[in-house]
């Protein structure tokens, strides 16, 4: 390939085959694109990369990604400062906040614990956030994550390490998802679902 | 999402979402992956993409994408310069080039007919292809077009327009794909295959 279309082309193939979602035949077809929309494309999208390395931070409260620190979300006044939704990761912020499910602050872990893959707590921002627990205006902290083996684990141990705060534990109900077909869903969750079933 | 991630992060999704390959979802993936990987991949592909608009240019000749013109494929003196391999489009010489399959120059053309799209015959470099074949240097062209009717119908316009040239005029076999299994094969193929057998 690099006597066809030259190195600088093999490279940012390469580059762009690392991303998520795209494989190298896709990431091929990708460059192609960018190179025919040289203007209408690739001149912004290299500008708004250029952008985001130059002004993306981390938060340093929440670890949530902004251009500022601290985020937007964490200094919103119209946010319920006494509710913390913890998340494994930015994109389940994103996710929440899509849904426009609560107006409340978030505290990203960076991850789920996860032995096998040699994730410990010391890995996780866990201490921070037990740390913004123990303040007086936080009652409670929603447990946010994932319905996985991992997910659970580390709920778990959270909760643990919140005993001696003042505040309440929650986590996300179980049951159907909205819009879900009963034939298609797990036994699991079908369970959960009779389980904590409510009064209509 | 403005509100919490900030116009930045939300404008290099949207063109992340316009590759190939990459939908809404998937391109939020991919920003984030990036903003994680911020040293080792959005620095780089920053970087690669503005080298690629920088230096790439579209060789004169073929049509073929490199940082030179002619291309290198036009000024390689090992391939045989008889031979003009016609294509639809570079990523078509790419997978030619990937293959092995043949050392000679190539054509890009840009497309092929579609009169349902509205694209005729000045759409494409078809009057560059047949000034080309008219190089006493040049004794066949290869009309290695996509085996659809739009590939085929252009193969036809092409074949009649390059009778005035002293070139031979072919176009790729049709048949079994290596390593392809006959019951999984279309009506089309393997009446194509057994009507061109070949002698074991």
């Amino acid at each position: 390939m690099p006597a066809v279309a030259g190195p600088e082309i093999e490279r940012l193939i390469q580059l762009l085959a690392r991303l998520p979602g795209l494989g190298p035949r896709s990431a091929r077809r990708a460059a192609l694109y960018l190179i025919k929309k040289r203007e209408a494309l690739m001149a912004p999208l290299t500008s708004a990369l250029q952008t985001a390395i130059d002004k993306i931070v981390v938060c340093g409260t929440c670890g949530n990604i902004d251009t500022q620190n601290p985020c937007t979300v964490c200094v919103d006044p119209r946010r319920d400062p006494s509710v913390i939704v913890a998340v494994a990761d930015v994109a389940d912020l994103w996710a929440l906040e899509r849904a426009n499910a609560i107006s409340a602050r978030y505290h990203v872990l960076g991850g789920t614990l996860s032995p096998l893959d040699g994730i410990g707590p010391q890995d996780l921002a866990i201490d921070a956030l037990v740390s913004r627990a123990h303040d007086p205006e936080v009652k409670e902290v929603i447990l946010a994550l994932n319905a996985t083996v991992d997910g659970q684990t580390t709920a778990h141990y959270i909760t643990d390490l919140l005993r001696g705060a003042n505040v309440r534990v929650t986590r996300l109900a179980h049951g159907v998802p909205v819009g879900g077909e009963l034939d298609y869903l797990d036994d699991g969750t079908l369970s959960q679902a009779i389980r904590q079933r409510t009064l209509f």
